[in-house]
């Protein structure tokens, strides 16, 4: 939830929640002095619980949200979001991913693969996970945005993760998943953003590589911030190093962006992100 | 504070403040499950207050702390404790914490610098800080402590960092300053406790080393750690270059616990620390 | 190679390369000064032979090695050992290097996986390797060992990974991989050996978890570390969450020690090892 | 050394130092194949010496550097080069350079310390190091900067550190120490150039921040990158803290990288640097 700063709403939601018998298990709480904005996520169980979820929204709604102007979103906590990869040639990332959702460590659904390559076919294959090949050109763009769209919403996808996928997306799309798109780069951003960054690094004689995870916005690679990592390179790494040790900083990055997305702890605002612990 | 996990509590204490016109600037709070234990750090403030800490201190006693069985501590924004500083030979840590005092970093007033050696004295004369030399022998190890005290006392010493201080601490100095002297040691722990722990590194072969602070306990080098932190060494170091590392690790590892323990971050229970954010 | 430390040693290697022929692409050296001992690694290349590697081998032997007590191993660039998988019931280890094997990113051929448990079989089938299933028992663990190396002469194994395999290594395997077994612990050595380590580190309050990569010897989690590497841990974290950062490490660590080791860049004595550049 | 890459040259350097009855202590080369460069730095010692280091460079020159248009630099080991430290109104570096200057870590004579202001005059004063105070404003640059060349040749420096020193350093200062005035940059180049990196960084949202030491060259914050690294933050911090988190970095990168310096392990060419181990 966020609202403008104001006093006593940490002790409105936390007696209301009291009142309503559940059991706060994890409160945290940030203000943004400059912009006097409040911010906070709370987890709380209920033991008996005589409402639905939409009760309880409308009842807080009514009771609190609209007396401190407090947007808020509600989620179950054994929800698994329906989560589309889209990739392209690259296969680390994705198979990371599908390794990690094998071995139960993601909490998703993960409905299909989409690729605007047939490269990485196979692999869905190999993890039994539909795949979609839809081809992009700057002719057809327009055309493979609908397509995009269509399979999306046959299986009300909630959550795009771009596992390497590396066309633009389009504003249409991104209005559509608004925060709901993370994109793994390949460089320490805003360090060498667009294309070849690891050529750019390598140029500029850096010391020290970084991937960056962030939500797509229609400014490339200028989305909110999740999850940044680096490692050190030295003189000794060609190019074909720097994109090789890359890799494992890409996994990395993009599965803790994904993490900390499913379990709900990033809140966006005026282009940054607000990451719980 | 913190006290037995139960129901409300967030809210009733959150009340409170409200209630006294007060404005939480920051709330965090951990439950330990296994143990049902509640921790909680808020910070407020007041902006016209009708009373004082110790009128304050007693409401929330007799309305709050009473009923839920809460233990807390409550400190001004403003205090700097007093705080001495033990050496023995070695003078990175030293020159670290006196540089940091100098530049303003560190909230504290260093009365002196105690040391059962002479070498250091003409860095506190460099400082303008008071110099005790108490030297510690097994035969007068109970005197020393005496002394020690003595010094203690007539400072009215609050905080006590033992800036690489080659002594052990005796009981009774101990139990005067529970959870209130920092010692780093120049390990990993639990790895490698004791004396020459970068000799134990090297003949291990490790290809990492570590730093520790924490607490005094009366048992050697157990107590509860407050921060740790870890550099890469490689077959190229010596025993001397693994020294070397380490006193970079040491100095920031040791005034991040300083830190740390001056903000009142730390909660200690059970022999392990919550380090709020 | 290595050899006691010796004058002239670096001219008469790389003069016999110039002699030859040959291209020096990679040198490093290292002398430990304490036991007087040398060792170097070189790469080079070869435009035009007139000579097989067997006949290099034997010059070399004669007109260098003997006359410095040299001891060396010659390698062709393009080798790719066979390399057998030892697992138990975690995947994550194993699903990080099979994704690797298919990325191309390891240079080696996996002739099977092994297993004491029949959990990860169909992880197997999905890469397409062929899967056996030794149980091991306290009585019946010397006869898994022999079937072990027999199933190992088969495919003419070269070396081992033990991606979480959770079973002693007996000393007749040991001796017969020597420095050719590689063992992921999940701790940062020598803290907390043995079994679960996250317990320990859970219970003793660590503020940083590790994983350590090493060869096997006969002395448990005592071997030669060949990768170590760390990562921050807090009071927020359950048991579980140092399980699950310590899989990320795991990963990372083991796949990095196997890297060292297909690239022959670690060269094991007394119980440590050299790690070149 | 560096020269074009071609066969033979290790073999005959080596032989070169063999004959004159050197020792090796220490070899690593590196070849840039895209440059077709070939760089190499060597310790050595000699235990009965028949001639002087001029004496040697010269052989040197006239036996190898000749016929293989080496360009080669020769330090004796024991040599402290005179040290300049310029400074501004940030004292957190100047005292980290001191008190390594007093514990002995860094083997240099630091002959004065100049500044733009009078700031931290008390600071050298305590150190009891002579100050310079050379004002530089728009009008007097020129002035300013030939008194500053004077007061460098009056004590015969041979090496410049800007520790926080906030003047951009004119065209002839730097053709005058040319890879010889090494400048630490609050931020992670080439991210946040110029002024107020922190107050970038903390707009743009990054999760993460570094500092960067490199060699001054006429393009600002542009030159060879000599050594970085990176701390986290998050949306907790203010950009206070990222100025205060900063400091930590700034004093480590640039501590760093003037020991890289000082033991002549920096190689500088086409706007980047070899690093030697």
């Amino acid at each position: 939830m966020n609202c403008p700063d104001q006093k006593g709403i940490i002790a409105s939601v936390t007696n209301f929640i009291h009142k309503k018998k559940g059991n706060i298990l994890y409160i945290d709480q940030y203000v943004d002095r400059e912009n006097k904005l409040f911010f906070m996520r709370l987890e709380c169980e209920f033991v008996e619980v005589g409402f639905t979820a939409t009760q309880f929204s409308q009842t807080f709604e009514k009771e609190i949200a609209n007396s401190y102007s407090l947007t808020y979103e509600l989620y179950a906590h054994d929800h698994r979001p329906k989560t589309a990869l889209f990739v392209s040639k690259y296969d680390h990332c994705l198979y990371d991913i599908l390794a990690r959702y094998a071995s139960h460590e993601l909490a998703i659904e993960i409905p299909f693969i989409l690729s605007n390559h047939k490269d990485l076919e196979p692999i869905a294959k190999r993890f039994n996970i539909p795949f979609y090949y839809v081809p992009v050109t700057k002719e057809t763009k327009a055309e493979a945005t609908t397509e995009q769209l269509e399979i999306l919403a046959k299986h009300q996808v909630e959550f795009i993760v771009l596992a390497r996928y590396m066309q633009i997306i389009p504003p249409n799309l991104i209005a559509a998943y608004q925060n709901k798109i993370i994109n793994i780069h390949h460089s320490f951003l805003p360090a060498f953003p667009g294309a070849k960054p690891y050529h750019s690094a390598y140029e500029r004689g850096v010391k020290i590589i970084g991937a960056t995870s962030h939500y797509v916005t229609e400014e490339l690679d200028a989305g909110p911030i999740i999850e940044q990592n680096t490692t050190q390179v030295s003189h000794l790494h060609s190019i074909q190093d720097f994109i090789s040790k890359g890799r494992d900083l890409e996994r990395i990055v993009l599965s803790k962006a994904i993490q900390l997305h499913l379990n709900r702890k990033v809140m966006v605002y005026k282009n940054k992100t607000v990451i719980f612990s």
